[in-house]
């Protein structure tokens, strides 16, 4: 166990979130709105840069502006730490941040303590799609998971409509060396990213510290049925197709099939669009959106499955007909035993709670952990709440984090 | 009984009703767009006045626009055909307007058989709403179910947001002397109203024409569920207060009541409200709205009162709340037992399919019956569909439907 001074690294962690939610790094006074190629996100990546520069680590960007920092030279072995620097559009200062935060504090006590472990940090951009739409784009364009085309036709800006590529090109990076960001895994031996956790379960629970042995994959859909408009007080009850019904019943279904399949299952529906919207119209038509996620390949594929069906059969029986659209699917992410073991015996050595859990939200390590053996710590953040203004983090959790990924690394390495 | 060429009324039904679609008598070419004060609806209570005058009919209009048509002089009694011919703002050619044409037909054969019933037509103004998104507006002004400061003030124009009072006085109205507009129903002996159905009950049952024994009361209101808004993929199933759940346990359980409630009771939800509507994201909370009706004030109330206190449970089962809020509630309206039995007795002469039923919708005809026997004969519209520029309608259920008027007005001055 690396013994460091935890409330030093708390306040080094409070500094850089309370100087990171500054004037200079946000574009909104009401929130966090910070993303690729602003001049708050330029000023963030100084601000690492110049942390980084001051331990002695050399500092660059790739050809698309993710920052990467190491403490040993090119193309040599190193540890990966670190997340993403960008917020939701209305975000708050913690989803990300606090993750390339304590990545930094790791760097810090590394130096400090003299453990001299070779370490990279990488923040990634663009996870939060706040500039081009387009979720961990960052760590998909480093995975080759984009496409040329899409870059330069297909993810615009939200603000004018340019393209990532024309963006990138006016912010003086080489989009057309994005291939080449692959190489900023070159030589990584492991990669934990660290942060907060965005659901109430480590608070519900009471634990300070979540291990993440895998990120759930998902199945996004939607279910459309098709009933038939009428009049709402002229059609009686025997002489309507009211798609309303047929979908409640899916939400019920839904949720019976992610209550049964266990294992971290979820299900969730998000949106419903009632067509026409009328208080005084059945309505011709309904969609809901089906989030559905789990850790199980099987199990949660099963509930998106069983749901599709139940849908159409359940319109069936009422005369209407149900169609089930997939709109997007990406499979779970096991994480790295190795690592997840490394971490976990690194916490029970703090004596604090923690437990060992997956993530149900997606991160860039979906995208590092095709190539790195990977792990992520969580952190509570106050109620859940995340992608707000309100969104709340305790930065004791996140050094004790720091403590933890050390140790680990430390560990790994030895 | 009394004899009338049908197919000879059916030409000239189809006759006023084509000609009413023509560009002089629509705003919009795509649908039929009348309403009050416009120039296409001058002009169609002008095409109404000549055709009136025709026939030897005094024809005045009331204070905020009213036609009114009289054969026999102001004071003496007369039974009362009509309906409205403004439309939806993307109406068709048959709500209202094939009710006026077939009590013009109803006056055409009093003329043409010799029979010298004293009759008096009604047009009433803005009964769909589409000038000042008020419903049954003249009427509602006729029967003083408006206040001077609703008029003056409240009830705005959708197109310029000027006041219906404002509006009335640039067409050449009065309408400080609304109150008197009650004065239309002196000496109304009876009132008859065709309409089409704008539901499938006379489609699907095989029926040309419908009696009509009542008109439905309704509730319109509101459940809203109270939730807490997730992360979709990372609450687990037993953390989360989604409240799409208990919104689909209200729309069966909204089904499950009306149905057993009976009586032609029947219940809606036509919209749906999310938010923050995400696909990944558990709802915060969702309003839901309820359209409940039936010509029983005990079981439609009833249904109303069991589904709010079943939305509350619901909720507080799953740890949530609910509120129900009422926007507008209105009483059934029984209908004249003789009118409805001498309208009965003429539709058996004719030998053709009828039945007896209510109507779901509200009608003017809900407003003169305080003060006046009434009664409405309905006529089949294809598929049930109206409010559409595809609402579809047969003149030749007009043309008998005004046969049976006529044969039961006979019969009630007899």
């Amino acid at each position: 166990m690396v013994a460091i001074e935890r409330s030093r690294s708390t306040a080094r962690i409070a500094k850089d979130i309370e100087t990171l939610s500054g004037a200079d790094y946000t574009l909104s006074s009401e929130a966090i709105r910070r993303y690729a190629y602003t001049s708050v996100y330029r000023n963030t990546l100084d601000y690492f840069t110049r942390a980084l520069e001051e331990l002695g680590f050399d500092v660059h960007e790739d050809p698309v502006g993710t920052l990467v920092a190491r403490n040993v030279p090119q193309g040599e072995p190193a540890f990966g730490v670190g997340s993403h620097c960008d917020s939701n559009r209305n975000g708050g200062r913690y989803d990300g941040t606090m993750g390339v935060v304590t990545a930094l504090e790791v760097c810090r006590l590394n130096k400090e303590l003299g453990l001299d472990l070779p370490l990279q940090l990488i923040s990634f951009l663009e996870e939060e799609g706040s500039g081009f739409g387009q979720m961990l784009l960052g760590s998909r364009i480093m995975a080759q998971r984009v496409t040329e085309e899409e870059l330069k036709e297909k993810f615009l800006a939200i603000d004018d409509g340019r393209s990532f590529w024309e963006h990138a090109e006016a912010a003086g990076y080489e989009p057309s060396r994005w291939r080449e960001s692959i190489r900023i895994l070159d030589g990584l031996t492991g990669w934990i990213e660290m942060h907060i956790e965005q659901a109430r379960v480590l608070q519900d629970t009471g634990n300070r510290i979540g291990i993440v042995r895998a990120i759930a994959g998902y199945v996004h859909a939607d279910v459309v049925v098709h009933g038939r408009g009428d009049h709402a007080g002229a059609t009686p009850m025997d002489l309507r197709l009211d798609p309303g019904t047929v979908v409640a019943e899916c939400i019920l279904e839904l949720e019976r099939l992610a209550k049964a399949a266990g294992n971290g299952t979820v299900g969730t529906v998000g949106e419903i669009e009632v067509h026409p919207s009328l208080i005084n119209a059945i309505p011709e038509r309904i969609r809901c959106s089906l989030d559905i996620r789990g850790i199980d390949e099987e199990l949660f594929r099963g509930v998106a499955r069983d749901v599709a069906a139940f849908a159409q059969e359940a319109a069936r029986k009422r005369g209407m007909t149900a169609e089930y659209r997939e709109r997007q699917t990406l499979p779970s992410t096991p994480l790295d035993e190795r690592i997840v073991g490394a971490l976990t015996e690194a916490a029970e050595t703090t004596g604090e709670p923690f437990m060992v859990m997956h993530s149900g939200a997606a991160h860039d390590t979906m995208c590092v952990a095709d190539h790195v053996p990977c792990a992520m710590v969580f952190v509570p953040c106050k109620d859940g709440v995340s992608h707000s203004p309100y969104e709340d983090a305790n930065p004791a959790d996140a050094a004790l984090a720091a403590e933890i990924i050390l140790t680990a690394v430390r560990a790994l390495q030895a």
